[in-house]
C-alpha cells in the first residue's frame, strides 16, 4: 500500500495509474482510528472497483472550539496496518495545511478561503447542535473527491444526516464521483461502531445499548402496523424517550434528540404509516461513570422504506 | 459545433471524446450576449487546446432581486452563430432547473442547495454593493466546472475580483482545472467592452470612456515614480475622482468604490511604490441620458506589477 502526503502526489498517482475511462476507484475518507464500520466500506469498495483509496485527516473545519479536536483518538500505525491488511492501494494522510492552505483557525469568524454549504438538510438534528459541522464536512470532502476524483465514494449510514448532506451536495453540483451509503456496522450488543465509543468505561459503554434499543422499539412499532394505519410522531418520540427514563433520571443519559424525518428531505413527519419512508434517529450525550467529565455524543438511527 | 442542454449530455460527450490524459480542453463560460471580450478567450482556448467549450447561461443566483435578471439582455441565435464561426466544439446551454434542480428563488434565504462561498476575497469591492453575487459565480463555476471537467478555464480581466474569487476556490478546492485570465479588450475609445454597455445611448456611452480615462491616469503616476518614491492611496483615489467630479456634478455619475488593492488578497494598500503589484480598480453607476430610469453600473480595473 502507497502511503501519500500531499495534494499534488495523490493526482500524479491517480492520473499516471487509472484510466478513468476503464478503471473504477472507490473512495473511503475516514478521521482514522478505524473500526470495522470502516473496514466494511473498504470490503465494499473493493469489492466494487478496482482500486481503493483510503483517507486519514482529522478535518478541524468541522469541529467547533468547544468540541473535542485535540482529543480525537489519533492512531495513525494501527490504521495503516489495518488498511494494508485489507488491500487498499493507496492512503493519503495529508496535514492540515496541505488542505487548507490559509489556515484553519476553529472559529468560523476567522476563517478564510472557500468553504461549500448545504442549505435545507444541514440546519436541523445535528447542525442544531453543531451548527457549522455540515460546512467543514462538505468542504473537506469536496476537496478530498477532488483530489481523489474516484469514481465511487462510500460512507456509513450511521451518519446519514452527513450521507444526505454530501450526497445532495454531490448531486448538485455534478461532481464525479457516485456516493455510496453502506449499513450501520453494531457491537453483538447493538452499539453502533464508533472511534468515540472508546471513551466511555465498560459501565457507561453498556448503557449506551439502550440507545439502539429505543429506536428498535419504535421500529418494531412501524413494522407491526396493519395497511392504512398510521402512527403520530410524538407517539414514536415519547416512546423512544420513556426507554431512557432511568438512564437520564441516573444522570447517564442527556438526550440531545429524537427525530422522526422523511429520509430524504430530513424534515419531521407528522405521522407514519407502515410504508412511510423514515428515518428515526437521535443523539445521546452519555456521561461516562468512571470520569465525568468525559461525555460522548453517541448518534445512531434506523432507515424503513428507504 | 454541438449544443446541449442537459448535464448528463455534456459528460457522456466529453466521456466519448476526450481523453484527459492526453487531451486537453479549454472552458469559457459565458452569460451570453456575446462580444470580442469573449471571442478573445474563445481564441485563446482554440490555441492552447484539443476542444473549446463555452456555456451560455444567465445565472440567476448573482443576481440580487433588485438587478437586472429580467432584462440581462439575451441574443441565443446570434451568440451560437458567433461561436460556430469561432471554431467552438461544443456550446452547452441550460436551463436553470437543469442548473438549480431545487430551484434558485432570487431571494438567498429562500434558496436551497449547495453553494460555494470564499471567505476573505468576497466581501470588499463588488460584495459591498452585491452582497451574494460572488457566491452566486462560485457556486455556478463549480458546476460547469464539474460537468465541463476540462483542463484549462479563461476568464476576463475586466471583472478581476470574479477571477481572484474563482482562482482562490480553484486552488483550495483543488479543483482539475487551471484557470487563466485574459487582459481586458477594449472598443477603440478605451471603454472596456461589457454586455451591460448596450443599455446606454451614444452620448452617456461616449460619457463612460472618462472611466477607464481616470484609471489610466492613476497608472501613469505609478508608473513615472522614481525608484523607492511611493504614493498615498487616497492622493490615487483623488486623482480618480477628480477627474470624474464634472460627471458626478452633472448627475451622469455615481461613483461606488475607487480601490487601490493587493492584487492577491483584494485588500487596500496604504501607500504604492511603482514597483508594487497593484490593482486600480472602480466601480461607477452610469444614468444614461436618453433614459433616466436606464442606469448601468460599469466596473474596470488596471493592473500593474503583476
Amino acid at each position: 500500500m502507497l502511503v501519500l502526503h500531499t495534494v499534488q502526489d495523490v493526482i500524479s498517482w491517480r492520473n499516471e495509474n487509472i484510466d478513468r475511462r476503464t478503471q473504477t476507484s472507490g473512495f473511503v475518507p475516514t478521521m482514522g482510528c478505524l473500526h470495522d464500520g470502516h473496514l466494511s466500506l473498504i470490503r465494499k469498495s473493493r469489492l466494487e472497483n478496482n482500486f481503493t483509496i483510503v483517507s486519514i485527516f482529522v478535518n478541524p473545519s468541522q469541529f467547533a472550539p468547544s468540541e473535542d479536536l485535540d482529543k480525537y483518538p489519533r492512531t495513525l500505525q494501527a490504521d495503516l496496518a489495518l488498511l494494508e491488511k485489507a488491500g487498499v492501494d493507496l492512503c493519503f494522510v495529508p496535514n492540515a495545511a496541505e488542505m487548507y492552505p490559509q489556515g484553519i483557525p476553529l472559529e468560523v469568524e476567522a476563517q478564510k478561503g472557500p468553504f461549500v454549504t448545504v442549505i435545507g438538510v444541514s440546519e436541523q438534528l445535528e447542525g442544531r447542535t453543531r451548527p457549522n459541522f455540515f460546512r467543514g464536512v462538505a468542504t473537506i470532502v469536496t476537496k478530498l473527491l477532488n483530489v481523489v476524483l474516484s469514481t465511487h465514494a462510500y460512507f456509513g449510514q450511521k451518519d446519514f444526516q452527513q450521507f444526505t448532506v454530501l450526497k445532495v451536495m454531490a448531486e448538485e453540483l455534478f461532481m464525479n464521483t457516485k456516493l455510496k451509503m453502506m449499513p450501520i456496522v453494531r457491537d453483538a450488543d447493538g452499539l453502533a461502531l464508533s472511534s468515540r465509543n472508546r471513551y466511555l468505561c465498560q459501565e457507561s459503554r453498556h448503557l449506551s445499548t439502550a440507545v439502539y434499543q429505543a429506536l428498535q422499539m419504535a421500529a418494531a412499532c412501524l413494522q407491526n402496523l396493519d395497511t392504512n394505519e398510521e402512527v403520530q410522531r410524538s407517539d414514536l418520540v415519547d416512546k423512544i424517550l420513556q426507554h431512557w427514563v432511568p438512564h437520564v433520571t441516573s444522570g447517564d443519559f442527556e438526550v440531545d434528540y429524537v427525530s422522526v424525518a422523511d429520509p430524504r428531505t430530513l424534515m419531521e413527519l407528522e405521522s407514519v404509516s407502515g410504508s412511510t419512508a423514515v428515518v428515526i434517529s437521535c443523539a445521546v450525550f452519555v456521561k461516562d461513570r468512571e470520569n465525568s467529565s468525559t461525555v460522548v455524543r453517541l448518534i445512531d438511527n434506523i432507515l424503513l422504506n428507504q
